[in-house]
């Protein structure tokens, strides 16, 4: 069966102008005007609409359990909010075990992964790069259509890995066409930082950010980078918080093709004054890295100005703030007594990346539209080896479209939200841009408040050389 | 009448993929796969072929009058060399003369420009800015699709205006929605340097170069970035030809999005040690700013490499080697017996640019073929206002359409080449990459060694705001 | 005769130590602890004082016409009100008139300044470079003892030249050991400004620095310094008063030892605010460059811990604010009908820096005692070329001394001061540290509020190589 | 007993002049001319030399265990070389052992220093920072005149400590006037190109520096540079190398005063080509970092002119080449069965540092005879609490007094030396400039080839607050 929408304006990270699309198979068939619909082709009006690239959120943590703690959201749960937010394609984490092979970290990722609503792939987080696991990453890359790896460079004796684990895995990912992700953070001076903290009894949730300045992820990216150029291995600086992380981005990209960085909707939006809220109401927003000061935030926006930043994806990483749901532990609420070290790592926002980017970006502070797209879709599709079939409206593309409102104002509510999280980052916000309608390889899967898709539906995602824009 | 191409490889800014173009009333009706294609439709098999959007050349000196010579091409002949190397629009110069309007200028220029064989536009040359030749800025940009206006630093007593009247310009373009471009070399320093070479018998072509320091192109474009900061005007530096003037590019794009810099195809494949040919043969590379050394060009690959330049145009500014046709004066050949300082400044370039590029961008350098549309067609026609008219090839654009075999290979020769000068800069080369077909507002107008097109049938580009991508 | 200062604490650019100095015709003959007091001499006490080297202040206007105006102080006066702020060595002004020799500006600058008390040397302000001018100028270099020349390019019409005539006396200078100073502001820009600002009726004080932003200073300071570099000559930017300027000057210290920079008490003590004083008080503050915003001033501390600036000087260039006295013309007064444009540029501080700076540098600021004695003695003695005569505490170097009180608190009041000039830019200051003792080459000139000098026993600095710390 | 030096040049930071020098109590009494030579003075003439401060090596590893080895210089024999190469205040390392007080190694490294023939200090290799530990670097700082604890980043499992620790050093430090000097280089990454240097059967001595590339040593400098810019403590990193490494500190001491550089004379004169001599030859340049390129070698150069490096040391590490003299395991040549990583890592260089910087510095790249005398005694006095009774000549100061020939040449040979390691780095370096007496509190104690000194006569060096120039 055939889809057209017609009446819209088309958005490519190129342009945009007026144009229909006709899509047939799940894909693209062509892009014009006048279009002949044939009968029994379903027609969408877009008048007024945007029609963009369905968005890909590369950082998110479904069902993941972190430490002690376990995110709220199923696949399936979480992947039908990110289509209502326009993401019709998402890149989760699976991970290795100490001592045991990064493959049988996908296989238990791939069993948990089945209730996907989109596409989802997967990267792996590399802890333990005994001989055959780093035999396993070629495995990975060439096989599995896993084609990124992270690792921390924070949190010791959790997910930390030393400087010689990170070159030894960037130069597996250099042979094998991989991209290596990095959480920088110089996790053995936070550390310090922390126990002091807890020691001195400075506990409230604002010692989060107190205790994990942004010198220390300053520090930590460029010597990520240092060590990904000595290997000759790309390099994606995830969730990239403040102006000296930045600026060891950017110096990177003068020199290389291969290092790249992403910021995430929370850090362009909010300070660390979030974190001052009364009461304990500031661990809702205990992520990592922590939100940083207006002066940093201004500079992000710089960044993606001038383009040192190339990605705004979301770290959705959900932990309920009352009470985990379904007798999982560890909701936000249940690190109060101890203190901010105990609270569960980690923010929701899926869903609203897509409104509230293009609130800021586009109404407020007037990005063009094709800035706007190559931001949420083209470029994270570019860099993560799915590009064109993701990422654009072209023809032959996967008909990944979504619908878009550029004047509809909505307030943000978590009450209204489809994450299984109890709050929201953003509660309150009122934005201008609203999705209208969301198609999944030509599937409509979001029509307003309707959800018309159904868990399973989405693909696994095989992902091709990444790390390249 | 419809025409359809099908078989090829669709470019553009955003990535490429297969598709068909299907073109009517000169336009790009639709993209798509298998097409329907009407009885009457012209179809043209681009098997193995890239379909690229036509070239878009910023940078021209057609039929023009520079100091006692003129350039040799035509705007006939210049503009169907173009198209047969795949460049469908042409931005050319107009000029003012002292205390009179520029748009006496401009009518002076549009009486020349009649024969165009491809679509035209004008910047306009200011000199002299008296007020009511500023309040005549502002129509021009506002009625007559002007929208550039162009400043010389250089050529004292000939061309050069004085900050002042730089700053004065620059704050009308501010107004209208008009850029400045501006030829940035520090005039009065080189003017001593020539003098006292020649008065000390240093004639030889090579010291051209010798008294045209990279030092003072670096000066010049800082100090005009400056000015048009403070000022608040996008502005265009033609020709960067050094890291000098790069660097002050590259720094002001970090600070701003509306300085670029331009560099020209002679500058990434020659050096000055052209100009040190035997006898006077070095006279055919005396354009400005000169040649440089080997360094500087790599330094320009960086540039485009990073973003820091935008465009590679020709700067085409034709006079014979040996004697003008016609009757004209100077040729290059008449400044042997006077010295460096007579020969007339400007090279020919408008028939080759594309396939010297690609074979040096993207056979050779491993270019993207999306990056190699971006700054031979759609950075150009964004920064001069008439994208997405011009400069891609999306529903609703003009169907200016270049088929490009990206593995012949061919040798470049001045004796085969269109443009009435009888020389080329590049003889010899041979690069892997050739021109089929180009077609203008789907008009078939080269196909093969075969011209279709005729002279008269360009256009005026009226062009919109520019100065931004 | 000799003289024994003893009990101090003597300072030089190297570090301090306790111990006294024997000084015999006029030159130190020996540094010691204990050293054998012979009969006759005379005995200073310098318990609980600093005992620095003499002040040297290279930036002066003594009797000076500008424009139509001419400063208040004589040599005499001058030279009396630097010697009770501790500067015993002074460097002004000579200038060459249009179409005549420097030579005799020289002679004229030489007649003025026979009234001089304390010793002082001459730059050469060069305006028309025909060729027995330039001739000149390494007779000035090599014969008058004059190793710096100064340009403007502010003031068009008036003292402005262009690039060319730059170019041409820094590669004289180059040639013959002398240094190029240069007033770096855009001339033509900032005269369109000014005029601007006067036909609309914006003619308050005020619009004085309004008219003349920090980035037509930079822009110049860097235009200054590219053609310096290439021409090979030692580069002293003087009154560097912005971020702008000094990141020109700072950039070009790390490629070369060649270009320095130097700012005035005024630029680290006072922002634009004081242009904005109701009335017509702001006229007070008129002098060039303006004063700037308080973040600019930071800059310049920074810039002076960094070492990116050389020297503290005063750009002493008096008018009196109600009249100027014995008939001459032109008082800041006289300036309030017509505008900010017509107020003689210039102010008064030859007799504070001493003070001020210190007060400002190291008691506030905790700058050592041997950076400030860098900034204010040694650094400009070598710079121009009469280190280590002039500019420490040495064996053999003239005795040149100031016992300075570093606790003893004051206020600064135009009512007290020496100067003719009839305010203060430091009005009211309370500062800590005074000076209490002046020696010229052996010879007690000041001794607290007591003249012990007299006109006349100034010596004329004949300079040495210049430019090079 | 009184000591007068006359005749000769005094140098010190500030500047050069003519006078003599009156030595009593070991302290500098007075300069002067014509000083009065009492009955009884000891009278030196130094005409036709110049009269300079002793120098001071604050890098040296005398009769130290690395890892199985031990150096081969005992303190006496050290000391003595030193005293023939001009230096008369040498700072040399104690260390700590794991588990046990930094106290304890002090203690250690006193007894084995009693032989010392020069004043010696100590600084603290910190290793293990439990809580008396650390609280035992406050007695260090502020009892026992150690304020520099020595930190390093390589070496894993022998001295290297990680991230935290180096933080925990460095806040003590900040707290207590000390300096924290850090061996900067990525152990992590190093020890992983070592290894597989080693199973691929490449041992040469010339894997020394193909497996220590300069980018890990500017990444862990620019890593300890964060630390301690966060910390807020005084750094200096030892031996800076590379162009990298510079870097950083360049870009940090324009941020900070608390940021220094230290590079030694062989990364100034030698580059790895002498790693590939033939056989086992180059295993005398195996000292870590590596020697480096002709191109980071000029860098260095540039460093030394820019003010970015503050000190030129030794890290005179010796170890014989053919047989360790005394029953001592580990000579350079029992490192050649196994490979490169067997060599035991150092390098001597204690008594040649003055002449050969001297000869090309000053010599052949004419540096200031004052900045000569600053890198070599002045600044490394100041960084390390012991000016001005070290590294100056001035009134109160220890006479510590170096009598240099500027002109005779000579040539530097191992068989001469004084120091028992069995060849130079520098053999058959004709030099220009040699040590004529040395001076060690007014004590002769070398008189051209005669030693007069004798073990033991040399103090011990109880520091001040360090780390600010």
């Amino acid at each position: 069966m055939a889809t057209l929408i017609k009446g819209g304006r088309i958005v490519t990270a190129e342009g945009d102008y007026e144009g229909e699309v006709l899509i047939e198979n799940g894909k693209v068939r062509a892009l014009g005007q006048d279009l002949p619909a044939a009968d029994g082709v379903d027609v969408h009006d877009a008048s007024g609409l945007l029609v963009m690239p369905g968005a890909v959120d590369v950082h998110t943590h479904l069902d993941w359990e972190f430490g002690t703690a376990r995110t709220v959201d199923t696949f399936g749960t979480g992947t039908m909010a990110a289509a209502f937010g326009g993401t019709t394609s998402v890149i989760d984490f699976a991970n290795q075990s100490h001592g045991k092979s990064p493959l049988e970290g996908l296989e238990d990722w791939h069993e948990r992964c089945r209730s996907r609503c989109v596409d989802v792939g997967a990267h792996m987080i590399v802890l333990d790069p005994f001989p055959q696991a780093l035999a396993d990453l070629r495995t990975l890359a060439r096989e599995e259509g896993v084609t990124s790896f992270k690792l921390f460079m924070a949190y010791p004796n959790v997910l930390m890995v030393d400087d010689g684990v990170c070159f030894y895995v960037m130069r597996e990912a250099a042979k094998h066409g991989a991209v290596v992700c990095v959480h920088a953070e110089n996790g053995y001076a936070i550390n310090i930082l922390v126990q002091e903290a807890v020691a001195a009894g400075n506990t409230a949730p604002k010692y989060h950010y107190l205790t994990r300045p942004p010198e220390l992820e300053g520090e930590a990216t460029a010597r990520a980078i240092t060590l990904a150029e000595y290997a000759g291995a790309p390099l994606y600086v995830v969730h990239v918080t403040c102006s000296q992380a930045l600026d060891a981005v950017a110096r990177a990209k003068d020199r290389s093709d291969l290092i790249h960085g992403e910021t995430c909707t929370q850090y362009l939006f909010l300070t660390s004054q979030e974190l001052e809220r009364p009461g304990f109401e500031g661990a809702k927003y205990v992520f990592t890295p922590p939100l940083r000061s207006q002066a940093h935030q201004d500079e992000l926006w710089q960044g993606l100005r001038r383009g040192d930043l190339s990605v705004v994806s979301t770290d959705h990483c959900p932990f309920c703030f009352e009470e985990q749901p379904y007798g999982m532990k560890f909701s936000k609420r249940q690190g109060e007594a101890e203190g901010f070290h105990k609270i569960p790592n980690g923010g929701p926002g899926i869903e609203h990346r897509f409104s509230v980017f293009f609130d800021g970006a586009v109404s407020k502070r007037g990005m063009s539209l094709s800035k706007f797209v190559e931001l949420m879709a083209t470029n994270p599709a570019k860099l993560f080896g799915i590009h064109p079939k993701k990422g654009t409206i072209a023809v032959g593309s996967d008909a990944d479209i979504v619908l878009f409102d550029p004047v509809a104002r909505w307030t943000i509510r978590a009450a209204e939200q489809h994450s299984r999280v109890d709050y929201s980052l953003f509660e309150g916000f009122e934005v201008q841009g609203k999705v209208q309608k969301t198609f999944l390889r030509g599937n409509l899967i979001v029509d307003g408040d309707q959800w018309l898709g159904r868990e399973g539906m989405g693909e696994f995602l095989k992902r091709g050389e990444s790390g390249r824009l």
